[in-house]
């Protein structure tokens, strides 16, 4: 048996805690099948008193979390104190500096400092290189980033996307089943447990584009650009949408998709409520679970799906990465190493061609409908259905939805904007796409 | 830039030209993400002449398959000429034996040879080892063996299960879709291309099996036990059960299933159709796709859903396979060494509790469900439901059908024991599991 794999854990929240009884309980194949045992030789959290729940007394307590980059008794550090920045980031920064493997679940902090990371660890240990890995930060206990970057490496990769936030996702598929609106079913998902108090990082669909940014970086050789992510919640949904989507033959489902097939040029990514037809993969697909499509040029379209958060599945794909480094696996961070990676600017959105779901609250007076289909007229958007709801919402607001024919993003925006002085038009449209 | 990995393919059928031309599209992508060049150094096939609808010229042609394995220009052999045994296994055992690399998409011959080749590739090389890879022979290009060799290293798999063959998906798919019967439904798709002119392999649920046999041993550190795959294929399937399964919420999928979680003593592997909950991510799986699901106990429930066979796919697990290999990627085939993988004997399927389908073909007269619901009773089966068909078939056959409650795999077998002097049963019952 070889030497084991000695780990520090840097947070003990529910993850760290998930990762504690895992190498408990499964310690004997862990160490089949890494080849060698997985130690916890220092543990760190900001309060040591609290009840996880674990026996914690036999792992060595480090007080000072930056300490526990520069012990010699540790071979990699697990992250998993969380925040884009700060103290995360500190000691990531730290481990990699000192030649140590680092191992996080941290989205945040891998989207907005990715880069800078994968090239401390490129140059660790004086250019010999140390592990970076953070299969947990996407899509939780589903390795899909494994699945990428060795699982579809033969392929030029045209799309990658999914569901990739559990929350947003719970609350979409409660609101379908209930007829709710979201307001409802968000205050019983806090309730519940499924939604933060302070849910914006979620329901905003920041979460879900910290996540999108990093599959893209992998899935198309390209540098990270969080900041190029265009980013809309699904606050804005309601209950009528929803209702009128699956009258349509679809479901409503918070979308991030990238696309940027070595032949384009820039590199498009959106997070986003979009419209999925039920015979869509995706569609089935509820609850908290998340679920990520990959479009390879040779291997078509794959589907992993499986829970998205949590301590068991967050703790299984830690301990996975732990495994990797125990064997001796360790590829690129970001499949080739990072001076490879291309820095794409965004695509124009414009020459994006879809069908289109527009949802106008408007005045309950004539001509109306009449605006609103000379403004798609003038913009050159085909109409393929419009609906006016019969019976007028509270304050005499009515809703008009509308599906357009296939036809470039650049003429729905047009359009909108010739919408945009309008004193029937009462708040800005509600703008979906239809997934296809 | 490293020296470029060279590799021999042995086999230019659909899947060889598509590696060919993988290789060439894709070629500079997977250079910079192996790290190095795949260079094809000799291709050697049956016929020479044939037009494979790709440019042979500018690969050295080898006559003498045999001989690849022996040539010093040589690092990898891609096997893709098929066959459990004869000259595909010469060739791996010659390859391994010359301490070259083997990639094959065999999953025959990984599911009657598996042990003896991986112990090969761990001492070839006077011990060094070399690699062994075989994604392709599983679920096409679902990576699916790395998911669960490297992805959910970190759990305690319980089950494992899935839609292996595309064939017999696509036929129950079409039988579903159409209400035809199994003959007809086959018969068009022999026409189509989607059936081998002989179909056993696929229909009676033995290519199933072979990757069944595979997956099994990835999942439960068990050796690979093919013979112990217990197997039914798909041709007494009627329209009249797709249409009684539907009645009840399921569709009938032909279902690979594994469990032999640690904990346990004997390996449970079973090919057979099933009646899969219309909720089931595996009921939406249709036509020719794949599905793999994975339990573990800390992942949850994963699902690897895609195309399970064609050239792209196919290709694209071999050259996935070609550069692990280039990038130094080299995790034992079967997760832990040869050795360390146990000898599991076949789990006592009798304990099994679960709810069953059974359908009769009975003779239309007084008694006879008096008879069928006596034996139940007399073996201590619930019956949850009954029906027996209105209108007889031809020849005055009239269907029985039943599903049982949850219980015992034995008492059921003990009830058609019970049943089979009878005069009234005039085929053997048709008996599936649901699915849960």
């Amino acid at each position: 048996m070889s030497a084991p794999l000695r780990i520090a854990l840097a947070g003990l929240g529910t993850v760290g805690a998930g990762v504690i009884n895992l190498l408990e309980r499964n310690g004997g194949l862990i160490t089949r099948r890494a080849g060698r045992p997985i130690e916890i030789v220092a543990v760190c959290a900001r309060d040591r008193s609290k009840d996880r729940g674990i026996d914690l007394s036999r792992y060595p307590w480090e007080d000072d979390m930056t300490l526990l980059a520069g012990r010699a008794d540790v071979d990699v550090v697990v992250e998993l104190v969380g925040g884009s920045d700060g103290p995360a980031l500190a000691l990531a920064r730290r481990t990699l500096a000192a030649g140590k493997g680092l191992v996080t679940a941290n989205k945040a902090m891998i989207a907005h400092h990715g880069m800078e990371l994968a090239e401390a660890a490129e140059q660790a240990g004086n250019g010999a290189g140390a592990p970076l890995k953070f299969e947990a930060a996407v899509a939780g206990g589903i390795p899909v980033l494994k699945g990428l970057r060795e699982g579809v490496a033969a392929n030029d990769v045209a799309r990658v996307y999914g569901i990739l936030n559990g929350t947003c996702n719970y609350i979409l598929s409660t609101m379908e089943r209930s007829g709710r609106d979201f307001a409802e079913v968000l205050g019983e998902a806090q309730a519940l447990g499924y939604a933060e108090a302070d849910p914006a990082f979620d329901i905003e669909g920041i979460d879900a584009a910290h996540k999108l940014a990093i599959l893209a970086a992998l899935a198309f050789g390209s540098r990270i650009d969080f900041g190029a992510v265009e980013t809309t919640g699904i606050t804005r949904i309601r209950a009528a949408d929803i209702a009128q989507a699956e009258a349509l033959g679809y479901v409503i489902r918070l979308i991030g998709l990238a696309e940027g097939a070595a032949s384009q040029g820039g590199l498009f990514q959106r997070v986003q409520p979009c419209l999925v037809p039920l015979e869509h993969p995706l569609a089935a697909v509820d609850g908290a679970t998340n679920a990520v499509v990959i479009e390879g040029n040779f291997a078509g379209r794959l589907l992993f799906q499986g829970a998205g958060a949590g301590d068991g599945p967050t703790a299984s794909a830690v301990v996975a990465d732990l495994i990797d480094i125990a064997r001796g696996v360790d590829t690129a961070p970001f499949s080739v190493p990072v001076e490879a990676l291309e820095a794409r600017g965004p695509a124009d959105p414009g020459n994006r061609l879809g069908r289109t779901y527009l949802r106008f609250n408007v005045t309950d007076r004539p001509g109306v409908l009449a605006e609103i289909t000379a403004a798609m007229r003038d913009a050159g958007v085909s109409i393929e259905s419009l609906i006016q709801e019969g019976r007028p919402e509270e304050g005499g607001e009515v809703l008009v939805v509308l599906v357009t024919h296939e036809g470039p993003e650049s003429a729905v925006i047009q359009a909108l904007e010739l919408l945009q002085g309008s004193d029937s038009v009462i708040e800005p449209p509600l703008v979906m796409p239809l997934l296809a």
